[in-house]
């Protein structure tokens, strides 16, 4: 089958790790291994740049038309001053909203080869693989009143509005608790019950969930106050983490970081299958941002935007086979020493982006 | 003069490790150092269990009264159950709303001694000294609305809302860079402004009262999933963060972890100086939790607690010198070898929470 892939590199270093990918597609379709229609569109800067918003009509249309997403990364210092409807986020968040894309996965793995690139002890990360489910269309991103008003004699006052529905706790609490029975069969859920009623009601959510129809996972509760700590001092402790949107953000972060694996890792954001279809709504993205201060340089690892087609691979288009060859070659590149700078032990030669995406090509 | 101090044990270990300011304090009186009215109350679920509420009006008329409030810990899982509005959590809560104490100071010291008990890389934190200034009396720990309303049909919504005003905002800041004058004069301001309303207000007042009186000060922005990612991969980047309510809980229990030192840290809660008076609300405590799995046990580490008493002594009591004493004290008993489990690395020998309380008092 040939497969509907939007390709939306966004701004920084977007367009030279997705420019690796194209080159990855292409020799896929050249051996004969996969078939694409590849279509490209802007986000974020860039697009606010061509067309005075963040992401255009157009590009959501081909969105919605695609059978995966790709995106690089979108934001930067240039658009510092934009109008806070059109800066490059926007972007990203009204793909999130709009395709209802509510499930985050964020795996924090550390690549063996890799251990001594985390500022963390080695023996703290080595064989770490947890994987975060971050809910990723409501609550303090999304919740109204999002204001800020002038309230005269130079005050002003700003409001943001964390909402949680029981069914929207459900479905990512659901998605995590599926995804533990694929693994080690524990989820940690986190909020702040001790201060959020968002948290209270999170909390009780996924315990009747559990109770009703996961019992045979391991489930714990933690402040994610608590769990940050955690995640800091022994990350192996966990498997999947389930949490809101605001602390999925925190957290994915910082458990990427721990790894020393940070340029290495992709995600997926998905939507409900539609049971007529079958499908899902799938966007897959490097955890890393758009890195401006290394933007241009033709230094960015491209290994997180190429492990995102593998994982469109797998899970939009049923072609594990070929997503394992691709994992498999990264594995080979690492093993082999090859290492962009962000991954390099202190003295290790380094090689560009360029570079990296025709070695896992050679492999 | 005699300090009015008010004692506030509270959960957990509280009880254990406030024992050894007891002692400590009663030292101090002794050797004729200092001269204490010291009364004590309940707060958190002590004081559920006595009276129904997580502080009665009793203990807050005391706490108006204190010169300075030293305050243990609060929560535990055995309060889990009790109606949102006794939760322990709520005693702290509202002695926090109530005396104002919106600038809450979170050192994040690595001391020499302890650099090999952080789960970080030796070098990524020997020496490391960073300050946290988090926002202590707005934002989403106290924004209405603060609900949940049933929705029928088995749905519930939560709402929590982050409110923040233009002088909350500027009072803290204007704590943060005076504090940097007296250090390495740079200030790190956190929020996220690309999401969050309140996160674009805090940055443009930030940014007008730095341009506005503290010129001399180095300001940089950081949004705060970055900041918690750079706090594990190199905290020694920073001097003072100022932040808001919610990512200050997370990042200065970040921060706290990353130095190996947890047990070791004292935190200071203050509100506006008295023009009046000149005297300021005052509340000290440690930054570890109630810990309920270490209770009763007669292990948990006193020196975060004790290093609060040396902290009121120095900023509510006007008593430098013997801070510096107790602080010398504690510094001591380290480079001697004695620690508690909490700092204490692999194979090392380990004493109890009255054995290190009297091993400071005999320094
Ligand atoms: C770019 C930004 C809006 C985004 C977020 O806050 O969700 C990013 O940090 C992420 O984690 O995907
Ligand atoms: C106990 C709890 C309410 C509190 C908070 O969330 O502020 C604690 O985590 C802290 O950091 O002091």
């Amino acid at each position: 089958a040939t497969h509907k892939l939007l390709l939306l590199a966004g701004d920084g270093i977007g367009p030279e790790v997705m420019a690796e990918v194209k080159r990855v597609a292409k020799w896929l379709e050249q051996a004969g291994l996969a078939s694409f229609a590849i279509e490209e569109d802007l986000v974020g800067g860039c697009a606010y740049d061509a067309h005075g918003v963040a992401i255009s009509e157009d590009a959501m249309v081909r969105a919605k038309g695609a059978d995966a997403i790709l995106l690089g990364a979108v934001g930067g210092p240039k658009w510092a001053d934009v109008p806070y409807e059109a800066r490059p986020e926007a972007g990203l968040l009204r793909l999130r909203k709009d395709l209802q894309l509510f499930a985050n996965l964020r795996p924090a793995i550390c690549y063996p080869a890799l251990a001594d690139a985390s500022s963390l002890k080695r023996e703290v990360v080595e064989g770490l693989d947890l994987l975060i489910v971050r809910e990723l269309t409501g609550g303090v991103y999304f919740g109204e009143p999002k204001t800020i008003t002038d309230l005269g004699n130079g005050q002003k006052r700003a409001i943001d509005t964390q909402v949680y529905d029981t069914y929207e706790i459900e479905r990512i609490a659901a998605v995590a608790f599926e995804l533990a029975r694929t693994r080690r069969n524990k989820v940690t859920s986190a909020e702040k019950h001790n201060v959020m009623r968002s948290g209270v009601l999170w909390k009780q959510v996924v315990t009747e969930l559990h109770a009703r129809a996961y019992k045979d996972v391991e489930l714990e509760h933690a402040l994610a106050d608590s769990l940050a700590m955690q995640l800091v001092r022994w990350p192996k402790q966990y498997d999947v983490i389930v949490t809101d949107n605001l602390f999925g953000d925190i957290l994915s972060d910082l458990a990427a970081m721990a790894t020393g694996s940070l340029g290495m890792l992709p995600s997926a954001s998905l939507g409900a299958v539609d049971a007529a279809t079958g499908k899902r709504a799938a966007l897959y993205e490097p955890v890393h941002g758009s890195a401006p201060d290394i933007a241009g340089k033709g230094i960015a690892n491209p290994i997180a935007m190429i492990g995102s087609l593998a994982m469109a691979l797998r899970y939009s288009f049923n072609e594990g086979a070929v997503a394992d060859r691709i994992e498999q070659a990264i594995a080979g590149v690492l093993a082999s020493g090859k290492r962009t700078g962000d991954i390099a032990a202190p003295g290790m030669e380094t090689i560009g982006t360029e570079a990296m995406g025709k070695a896992i090509i050679a492999e």
